[in-house]
């Protein structure tokens, strides 16, 4: 499916009818090109990959009766290209090609592959045609091992190698491929026996060069697909969530980006790559929540992050309490010295006191008393917050107001932005958006904060957003982890949506952390850090903090989100060690960097999950097993992949450094909940 | 996929990029409309119907927020629409719209149906928008239920109305809905109590009136989808295929057309619909083929029909032996009286005494020598047959040319064709052909005889073909029927292939019939007849007739392709009464019309096959029940569909008018190959 239009265009004549009898000069063309895979609703979206990463391509290629058919899959970079009406011009590098080979006899299907290097944008298509030379020189091997004569076809063939010389003499490849070509059509049509002259037919350094120089007047190509480039941190990234504001002394006031710059030698230490911070900019009073999320705050409660805009600014000043823009850069620039990136939230809301809602009231929907609506599920109000109306009459101003915002931070070296519930705005204006900023930047990352719907939150990653939330949280069973992630990781969405597993937020404290102490968090830890190359804390997960406001509720008690906080880092119980151990081997372990080679493995205990993933380069296989019961120890066997039934051989268990001597394929492994929780076992290298 | 270009737009700039990055004003559009199905390659070819039949069409529709979504099914026929260049007008009727419905919560997925009732080109899309007054009346519900002052919302809610009203004005239905709307806004804006107002603004008729005139200024509309709607006899037909030549006083010479028809009656108490004849047209002499396939025909040897054209003419002209195009048109004039329709053979391929081989050797391909080159499958050489160059450089001239062929037939009232090896032509001539054809008479079907890989007889389907020859003739077990079918009717492909099941034919004369006796015949009949809507059988299968030119081969001995023959219609062991109450049944029993239907059933024997078919309606069911072995007697039981555990029914067999009283699902069959084959039950009505 594809092209949406708008009504206006509602009346127009059929395109589709026209379309499909249009264009008689494609009709001789008589390969046929069909179902490339990977496609994203045919074309319309692209695939993402990274610098580095091999997009491999199938499909069906065929034409009619038994002549042999040739196919090409080509790619090429497209430097600087964004939106069609930017007016910067794109740069289009030339196209490569890879011969592609069928897959087995009879399928019609076809592979081919290519790699991406360069941030950015990359195309790809497929070149496909009858190929006169290879048919010829399959029937002359036919004819000639049958004993027939094959004069005349040696001197098609002369004819056909000739031509390619002409074809060749316009080419400059260093080699003088029309001369070795006339050469030996020379040869096919001259006077020495057939005998002597079939071997030149059959030659494979001839059918090289014909391939080189094929005749594809009449090649049929393929749409061009589209591949977003993504820098690494895309795909692979150890995020850590915090709130500046906890930085300070005490409970009592707002910690500043200065003190707040204090924490990141620790969460440098804990093995992070991002540091996310929620919205840093001025805090409205108006309906201000208090404590635990009530309803009426108090005079020293803080408000919530969320709530954007005073009097002292909007999205793009800092909440004076956090101090002052110097104070952020220094907070970035330290955190960059540190190996550390600063990812920010782009929240598209307002607080009744955002400077825009009276410079700009016709970004709002307002209500026949003239107010402004705030936001709601009905019943449920939420006065402290005015939405955006994206069908305002001025929307495109409202549109580029909020892309000056992104670039604005962009501009201030931040590259990495969590968006806070995308799913509730325009799904178009995250297209546009994206693009526009990527023209500028293709370095930037987008996290789409939408917990919704499997399709609105795909349509997200396909519509531009880099990372994803995902339902990891909600996902404690063996069953569901399974379910879920094969889903993840092989069906076509795993060509667009990189899931970011966060084990929790501050919006979401699962009943499996509430209950199960240390050991689950010490699980849900293993988990989130082997099954996603991107995943995610917030921070009080490294102290176990399970605390709910109320019984049912996955909220905070005294969450951060409404007050100041002050935590101890050293309390008794905290799984810091473990983290810093995770994350230092999910760096060592390229198998930990990639979703997609996920494989799950047999287990004898409904309790522990087993699963694989493998490097791409098939060097580096890491075996994670994980025992789900915070409570109670469990014990089993685990089926270890690429082992024959008899073979010895040592895993390394990669948090601890124990190693153990295991034979065959299923394994004994025991979990206490006080002593571990899991293994991250580092297998000998596959055989293949 | 789709759109194919040739190689000389090859160095555009990139579409698929431009595209994506364009039409702004799409992106102000909340509704997404998805994966829109039925639609083949995103839209690239149609699907097929004939009239009568339903389209139900389901779609991922969504917008962003919690926003109630509407959407509705659009479809439309277009008539006389053709070929772009053909200069010939469309007329485009009005969209009827169905509304959508969400088919389960949560699930993004929106149905809708439309039928077809006239032959010619059907269109579908989909409208979906964010809808404003849906989204406040519910709201309203719930904040009225929570106890809520909806004062306000009221008036926001007049205000909807009263734009609706607006937009009513310029409507003519014959109901005056701009007053009735006008005449709601002020009640609700009125200054009774809320409450008084409340039942006004969730009132069902307010509702259905604000649908009809719903705000749909930032409606998406989906791409445009087709449907090709052929004839009834497109969808249900029994094919008879004979040799006119073969009716003649002995097998000393050729039947005439006026000795052919009086085979039609016969034919037609068999009860078929179509009489399907081999090409009809003047065989060369050239390299003529003798009886049973011989390189050197006798003098008397009348060559086969398929080596086309000689001093007598070619496609357009009838062999002499079989009369003049008065003794055809005799032929179809009764077999038109007789309720049968004529079917003939395209075979593009010329004899060497063709005249268009010396009025267009352009349009073959020549050798070095001067020759024209003759068909061949290395080795093997066919040197009675000069194919087509669908690559010469006069392409155009030759298929306007066979355009003009089929038109010369069809001017003849010929309305039905079976197309040979349509497989090894530019597959963009069939489509560009039947294109054409259809412009002229939508009645047109074509039947595609190729026998080839899945995905090159799935694109001729796809391109235009009305029927397809199947793979049928070798599914002979149980796993294979099974797997076959549950593909067939079952995957996207039953949207445009529509499979014909011949169960033998002048080139496939299976083993399991060479060896299997009556009996064989008889279960192959049952299932063709039964499994394919469409089926038919060569002459000769009535009589069982399953002699082999060798061992190992499928091909007929003393095979009609190459001598005349004098068949015995009565002669011993023939199943012509089977047929005819075959045929009789089909014609009976609409569930036998449709293929999409059918459901296999389990049966503890596996050489015993059952399964049902059911009525679009649901009326009428009926079971199928066979034996595959024509050896032994066969028994076991079988699981009746629709029926509970203990309920006592009666099955009624159509072909010999029994009645069993059975019980419960799993039911007792038993089948002597000396007695009976298999059953055809009727079964009581399903119960729903």
């Amino acid at each position: 499916m594809t092209p949406t239009r708008n009504a206006s265009e509602i009346g127009n004549p059929s395109d589709a009818l026209a379309q499909s009898a249009s264009c008689p000069s494609a009709r001789e063309t008589r390969a046929i090109i069909e179902h490339i895979r990977p496609s994203i609703d045919g074309g319309r979206f692209p695939i993402k990959r990274t610098p580095g990463e091999i997009v491999a391509v199938t499909a069906d290629v065929f034409a009619d009766g038994h002549d042999v058919v040739a196919a090409v899959l080509r790619d090429r970079r497209v430097s600087g290209f964004g939106v069609r009406d930017s007016g910067i011009p794109s740069e289009i590098h030339p196209w490569r090609e890879t011969t592609m080979t069928l897959v087995a006899p009879g399928t019609d299907e076809w592979a081919g592959q290519f790699d991406v290097s360069a941030v950015g944008w990359h195309e790809y298509s497929i070149v496909a045609w009858v190929d006169r030379f290879q048919t010829w020189r399959r029937d002359v091997g036919i004819k000639w091992s049958a004993g027939q004569d094959v004069s005349l076809e040696l001197l098609e063939g002369a004819l056909l190698v000739r031509e390619a010389a002409g074809r060749a003499d316009h080419t400059a490849n260093g080699h003088d491929d029309a001369a070795a070509l006339l050469e030996r059509a020379d040869t096919l049509s001259d006077s020495t026996s057939i005998a002597d002259r079939v071997p030149v037919a059959l030659d494979d350094v001839l059918a090289s060069l014909m391939f080189t120089h094929a005749d594809r007047s009449r090649a049929t190509m393929s749409e061009v697909l589209r591949v977003r480039v993504d820098r690494e941190r895309a795909r692979f990234g150890s995020w850590y969530e915090m709130f500046p504001r906890s930085a300070g002394p005490d409970q009592n006031r707002s910690g500043t980006f200065r003190e707040a710059a204090r924490e990141l030698p620790r969460i440098a230490d804990l093995g992070f790559d991002i540091v996310y911070l929620p919205p840093i900019h001025p805090i409205g009073t108006s309906f201000r929540k208090g404590r635990n999320n009530t309803l009426v705050a108090g005079p020293d409660d803080p408000g919530s992050p969320w709530a954007i805009g005073s009097a002292a600014g909007g999205h793009t000043a800092i909440e004076p309490g956090l101090g002052t823009f110097e104070y952020v850069e220094w907070f970035r620039s330290e955190a960059e010295r540190l190996g550390l990136e600063v990812a920010l939230d782009l929240a598209w809301q307002c607080s009744p006191d955002h400077p825009w809602v009276t410079e700009h009231p016709e970004w709002f929907r307002h209500r026949p008393d003239g107010s402004i609506k705030y936001a709601e599920n009905p019943p449920k109000k939420y006065q402290d917050i005015y939405p955006f109306d994206f069908e305002s009459e001025d929307w495109r101003a409202l549109w580029q107001a909020l892309l000056d915002v992104t670039l604005f931070w962009i501009d201030r070296g931040v590259k990495i932005f969590r968006v806070d519930n995308p799913h509730t705005k325009t799904l178009g204006f995250w297209e546009w958006m994206i693009d526009h900023v990527h023209q500028r930047d293709g370095d930037v990352i987008f996290l789409s904060e939408a917990f919704t719907r499997p399709k609105l939150m795909r349509y997200l990653a396909k519509a531009g957003f880099t990372q994803s939330y995902s339902y990891f949280t909600w996902r404690n069973s063996k069953a569901e982890l399974v379910e879920y992630f094969t889903e993840l990781t092989t069906t076509e969405s795993r060509e667009y949506l990189r899931p970011n597993l966060f084990a929790n937020t501050p919006d979401i404290l699962h009943e499996y952390l509430q209950h199960g102490g240390c050991a689950a968090f010490e699980a849900r830890l293993l988990l989130a850090a082997t099954l996603g190359a991107n995943y995610g804390i917030y921070s009080g997960f490294e102290l176990c903090e399970g605390r709910a406001v109320k019984p049912g509720s996955e909220e905070y008690a005294d969450s951060e989100k409404y007050q100041y906080k002050k935590w101890d880092w050293d309390r008794t119980g905290h799984i810091s060690e473990l983290i810093a151990r995770v994350n230092h081997v999910r760096r060592a372990h390229a198998a930990l960097q990639f979703d997609r080679t996920l494989q799950f493995h047999d287990t004898d205990n409904p309790e522990i999950i087993a699963y694989s993933k493998t490097s791409p380069d098939g060097a580096d296989v890491v075996l994670t097993v994980v025992s789900l019961d915070p409570h109670h120890m469990q014990h089993g066997h685990i089926r270890v992949p690429y082992v024959g039934a008899d073979e010895a051989y040592t895993v390394h268990d990669l948090i601890d450094d124990n190693r153990y001597a295991w034979r065959g394929d299923w394994n004994y492994v025991r979990f206490d909940p006080d002593f571990r929780q899991g293994h991250i076992l580092w297998l000998p290298k596959r055989r293949t």
